[in-house]
């Protein structure tokens, strides 16, 4: 539509600094150069980890940035090389890659790309296309990336590993919660913690990533779906979606992990963390049961101290385990999964 | 032989308090009451775990107590009800019960048995028979029994639940090592980690625990085992069963993990840590590759602060996972690995 290879000017969400409320600013976005797609963004949602960057306590950021990773939108156009999509396709952005050539992309046991090795925090990483420049600037200064999606833009450019085409009928403002809170939190369930069949579960945290991983444990199969907030206002929606029970930490006498074991004669068989701190890590290990207990890590806290094991726990028989973009091949899951996705939120 | 239904009078060795020489001294072996097996110990091998025991920081032990729990020997005599085993069978006691009957003995996902869950510390239980008494005195007092086996006696009395029958050609000289650390080390590379063909591993700790460990992997088919520990005297041993590369990290110019992170190109497949202590449980994490590395914790170490987990290690698709006693059902186990184990070790 005429604006193939110039420089489209448009409104984005500008974070200048930490801990300090984004901006809207006319931004100018550069055309996609050689294995890039840039994307009029239709629809964008807010994960947690976008909020993350803005935390005092995270050192690493870089800042201007335009953060956002759980969008959806079209194509707008495509740098040379782009073989997979072309304009008017629409695309969901997404932060993890898929070289499809790296020893990761080609084992099923994974869904990390080696492009994502070269940086140390995943939360940090893509802040600059390959080529190591932006293609945004706002007031003749240069923006960061973020995560190599930056949805708080009305155009955005991203590299053709860090995208997937989707369904032409989708609608964009439902599924761009593809783009992390829903495949993460379903795929959690289904890909890493591998919920069974008759089996009971516990999530903690139910924002957009718990409610999700909720779904999952459901559809897997699960009997009892106990779930824990410690905001009671999410429990409505998580009845709705399948919870059996609901916890509020703050509303009870012992430790939720207690409560839990006391409730299951033993505790759970999988136990999902959501919410990220080492109160929820520590109370999701320890409300799994002795033998075969699965606490599946999703949640980070930024300052936090992280989690820690006693070898004991583990030896009774526990597995931790964990997942970025909700384990094993995405690209290939958003496909499948998002008519199903489109029924489940519609 | 004429002992049946009286007490025996045979040496034992006995801890009378935490960080002292154990005393070999005479006691009285009671007979066996309903579903209790006597058994004359032929042959006793030592695990860290007992030393754990006189640990000066491990305030939970009982005292005196007998010791022991890598042993093989004749059953005796046996009381009522007992079913499993008859005078003159040769068998292995186990310190991991299988009452046949718990959620844990029914499930094909653990050795754990539901009668463990009395006791919150594993390694302190078993220090009575089921009827809270003791068939161990010396001197006139009662005596305790060690994770319901105490080999350090020339008789003791176990549990029909806590013993295997096994081969009548059986050289109970080698297979001793079956009641604990071969089927640990063995058990937690095959069944608890799962060791793939052509995978590369690494091993923290080559005593007992770590060289079955070591023959797990080679079995499992894994191409490449770094074998690691601060004591280099036991490399020459580790080449023998398999070891493809040894490590002392005493030796090294940076963190063992950082080692073998380069050698190995990002990092090992499968680690296991049969050392013990947060040093070698973290180098054993460390060292696994983002992606589907998987870490196998089987050390313990007494006064020790345990594993620190930031979660994004997990979440890049690390796993943690553990075994007591190898993992699954180790009874079954024993009996079909046995003749394997004495291949290997004679
Ligand atoms: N691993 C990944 O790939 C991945 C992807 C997306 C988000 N995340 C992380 O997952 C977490 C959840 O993301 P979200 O967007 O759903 O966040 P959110 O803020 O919408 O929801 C978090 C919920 O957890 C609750 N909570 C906080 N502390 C709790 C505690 N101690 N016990 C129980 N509940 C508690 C909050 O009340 C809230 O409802 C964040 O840490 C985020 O960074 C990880
Ligand atoms: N999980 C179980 O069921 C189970 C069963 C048996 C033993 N264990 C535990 O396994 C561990 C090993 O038992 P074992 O009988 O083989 O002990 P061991 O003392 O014979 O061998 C331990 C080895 O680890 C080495 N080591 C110590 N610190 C190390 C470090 N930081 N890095 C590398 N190597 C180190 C020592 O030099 C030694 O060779 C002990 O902690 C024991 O309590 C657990
Ligand atoms: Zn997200
Ligand atoms: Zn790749
Ligand atoms: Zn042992
Ligand atoms: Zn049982």
């Amino acid at each position: 539509m005429g604006t193939k290879g110039k420089v489209i000017k448009c409104k984005a969400a500008i974070a200048w600094e930490a801990n300090k409320p984004l901006c809207i600013e006319e931004v100018e976005v550069a055309p996609p150069k050689a294995h890039e797609v840039r994307i009029q963004i239709i629809a964008t949602a807010l994960c947690h980890s976008d909020a993350h960057i803005l935390h005092p306590k995270f050192t690493k950021a870089l800042f201007p940035v335009i953060l956002g990773h759980e969008g959806a939108g079209i194509v707008e156009s495509v740098g040379p090389g782009v073989t997979n999509c072309k304009p008017g396709d629409k695309v969901i952005p997404l932060y993890m890659p898929q070289c499809k050539k790296c020893k990761f992309c080609l084992s099923p046991l994974t869904n990390f790309c080696a492009k994502l090795s070269q940086f140390k925090d995943p939360i940090i990483q893509q802040e600059v296309m390959e080529d190591k420049t932006s293609r945004f600037t706002c007031k003749g200064k240069p923006v960061y990336h973020f995560l190599g999606t930056s949805t708080f833009s009305q155009y955005t450019v991203v590299s053709d590993t860090n995208l997937a085409k989707i369904d032409d009928d989708a609608n964009l403002e439902r599924v761009c919660l593809l783009g992390c809170g829903f495949s993460t939190g379903y795929g959690a369930a289904i890909n890493t913690a591998k919920v069974t069949p008759g089996s009971t579960c516990a999530i903690f945290g139910l924002g957009g990533v718990g409610l999700s991983a909720l779904i999952g444990c459901k559809v897997a199969g699960a009997s009892r779906i106990i779930a824990v907030d410690i905001n009671s206002e999410k429990f409505a929606k998580a009845k709705a979606l399948g919870a059996t029970d609901c916890l509020n930490p703050r509303d009870l006498q012992k430790p939720v992990q207690e409560v839990i074991i006391d409730m299951t004669g033993g505790g759970v068989d999988f136990a999902l963390d959501c919410a990220g701190g080492s109160e929820a890590m520590k109370a999701a290990l320890d409300c799994t049961t002795v033998g075969w207990g699965s606490c599946t890590l999703i949640g980070v806290a930024i300052g936090d101290k992280g989690l820690t094991v006693s070898p004991i726990e583990i030896l009774m028989g526990r597995t931790i385990n964990g997942t970025l973009f909700g384990g094993q091949c995405c690209h290939f899951f958003l496909l499948i999964f998002s008519i199903l996705v489109l029924k489940l939120l519609q």
